[in-house]
């Protein structure tokens, strides 16, 4: 098993102004990002608006990355929908392009479901998709889906697909519950989805961080990755901490936009899809100056 | 304009062992309802699982109904979906198929998303569909989506699309919602989706009731409609009211479809994809008992 750890950037998806998928700026979005250091991309994620993508778009993004020479291998796509076989579908197509795992958002639905449903549900998931190469990574996000992939359905699912479900990306911000996965289950890929919890996960044995601003951080993340058992980690922890806290006190996805376009020149970034809105441009004034100040005061390392 | 009035069941969807649709059950169902008293089908909602068919399947089912002869002006399909353009393909679909209108759940992955991202949403989506002959009742149902189709957004829908946004489904259960819906909308299509609020709105100007009880007990429900002004109406108020009760009082659909598992002597009927669950044989029995009783002590009409 080859399983993943790091830091996994959820990419952002470019759009043009028809709100088609900008492929061109994406894949030179995608390929920065591992240049700068992400150990692979968490494409098609919260982040991504993949929810806000069409299935075959869905499926588009993925092969115009593996075309553009990315190594699949590298790639974590998020494949939850609401149906099985809508779900299914998208884990098939991405396992035949070769990619590390999937993320999988519960059924997001129906609410109120139980654990023995969830269960099922990706139990008949595995079995559709067939493949000995699968390795799924629950998504838990339960702001979005209303819904929990629990402590002990997560230990049931690990012990009845030992070498299929094998890891977590966890956004729900609830550090009792990220605590109690990683206390439970040594060996499983528990990813948070903040670079402000990375080092206290990383200590208790955390894979890596899959965060929305490693879109536009991922060096600095990826820095405290590596250093995390160094004199200067906590250094490096509350200067990404910092950068995230101010992110993350404005729309988060829209905030990324607006930093990626300040850095690109590119204005086009900062469209999102509907239902999304773009900062406005006295938010997207105040961010960039906040962060521009807060990177001049920083520390150097 | 020829606008969607009285009883519209969302028509449940038998799974054979596989879990594939059976279409033959199916389209026995949606033919019994119509002879029954149902005005016409809201298919393709949540009692129908809609959410948990593939975008294919919501196509299939449509497409056989039409198929077989059931008259497409008689279909009100959920095209809802998390994206626009899955949205805007599911809609076209069945706007080609000729059906009455579409009954539209907000985008549900988001949270949190204002009244101008979903304006913004619903005024794409009618761009893209481009057609003259849309009709869009909006559904809300926070409890499933988490997001609300507020009063003040109906009103600005209305009124940059008058002759496109004609009505709405109500899940929410929230009587002033309903009323200020009908207070401040008049002649706009406001459904319930209970039976057990169909009268008290029926007074106040509802256009009917899209119930999924509406799939077991739409002669009863059908009786009320026809009769809401006579002097019985409230005993048969009472009467489908008090069934409603005692279905609702377990998972509604899965008791919905042990219901008509029990009246077509056809275990099949049980069947729930994942994460839904069935009921387990205790409750099945408990509900049917009790509602054998409960129709055994009925008021004769």
């Amino acid at each position: 098993m080859n399983i993943a750890e790091g830091i996994w950037p959820p990419a952002a998806t470019p759009f043009r102004a028809d709100l088609s998928i900008d492929f061109d700026r994406y894949i030179m979005h995608c390929r920065r990002l591992l240049t700068d250091g992400a150990h692979g991309l968490a494409v098609l994620g919260t982040t991504s608006e993949a929810n806000s993508l069409d299935l075959t778009e869905r499926e588009a993004v993925l092969e115009r990355l593996v075309a553009a020479g990315i190594v699949a291998d590298k790639l974590l796509p998020g494949t939850g929908a609401t149906s099985l076989g809508d779900a299914a579908r998208l884990t098939g197509h991405a396992l035949g392009l070769g990619v590390r795992g999937v993320l999988l958002l519960p059924p997001f639905y129906y609410k109120g479901v139980s654990d023995d449903g969830l269960f099922a549900f990706v139990s008949a998931l595995i079995d559709r998709v067939g493949s000995g190469r699968l390795k799924l990574y629950l998504y838990n996000f339960p702001q979005m889906t209303g819904i929990v992939w629990s402590v002990a359905l997560v230990g049931r699912l690990r012990a009845a697909y030992p070498d299929i479900v094998v890891g977590l990306k966890d956004s729900s911000g609830d550090v009792a519950y990220l605590d109690k996965l990683l206390e439970s289950y040594p060996g499983f890929a528990v990813f948070p989805s903040s670079e402000a919890l990375l080092l206290a996960a990383l200590r208790k044995g955390a894979a890596g961080c899959i965060s929305a601003t490693a879109n536009t951080h991922v060096l600095e993340i990826r820095r405290l990755f590596d250093r995390w058992r160094e004199s200067d980690a906590s250094t490096l922890h509350d200067r990404v901490s910092a950068v995230r806290r101010l992110v993350q006190s404005y729309p988060l996805i829209p905030a990324v936009k607006a930093i990626l376009a300040a850095r690109d020149k590119a204005d086009d970034w900062r469209r999102v899809r509907p239902p999304l809105e773009p900062l406005d441009s006295k938010g997207r004034g105040e961010l960039l100056s906040a962060l521009t100040k807060l990177q001049q005061t920083a520390v150097p390392a």
